[in-house]
């Protein structure tokens, strides 16, 4: 799947997200990535569950994965840090 | 699955949350199931990493689902809100 069919979750509000991925279906999108990291992962599931519940009956949660992804150390942080990370994958 | 084998995940520390999870997979589950809403569901994902890949590497995450609980009226809101969820089932 292409990059720019992805969302990635900031800190606005959710559905400034949501409408990214109808936008993306409705351009043609199959399928559309919804990925997040450390606290906007609950966020995330916000978008999908209201993006396929409210808007968009036929898309469907098609995989869900989790993992870690290592932060480099920064000022202030010595030792690399880590945050985890969703990627929820909805299909028409 | 039986109830006792999930860990619902609340506002307490990570940690007292992986603990739970090593102790039931320890006292012979094969499977934990971790359970969050709201703004817990980062931490439930953050459970579940910390789990198989700090402590227990021979534990894979099994499945993942989400969904959206309706919570009833209370004082204040008059209409149901909706909250989002997670369910994490690890085995080993």
């Amino acid at each position: 799947m292409a990059d720019n069919n992805s969302v990635l979750i900031g800190r606005k509000p959710v559905m400034n997200y949501v409408l990214a991925c109808i936008s993306l279906f409705h351009g043609g999108a199959s399928e559309v990535l919804v990925k997040a990291r450390g606290r906007a992962i609950s966020r995330a599931v916000d978008v999908a569950e209201v993006t396929r519940r409210r808007f968009m009956p036929d898309v469907k949660v098609k995989e869900i994965g989790i993992g870690t992804d290592q932060l480099a150390p920064t000022e202030g942080h010595d030792t690399p840090s880590n945050v985890s990370t969703i990627e929820i994958t909805l299909a028409k």
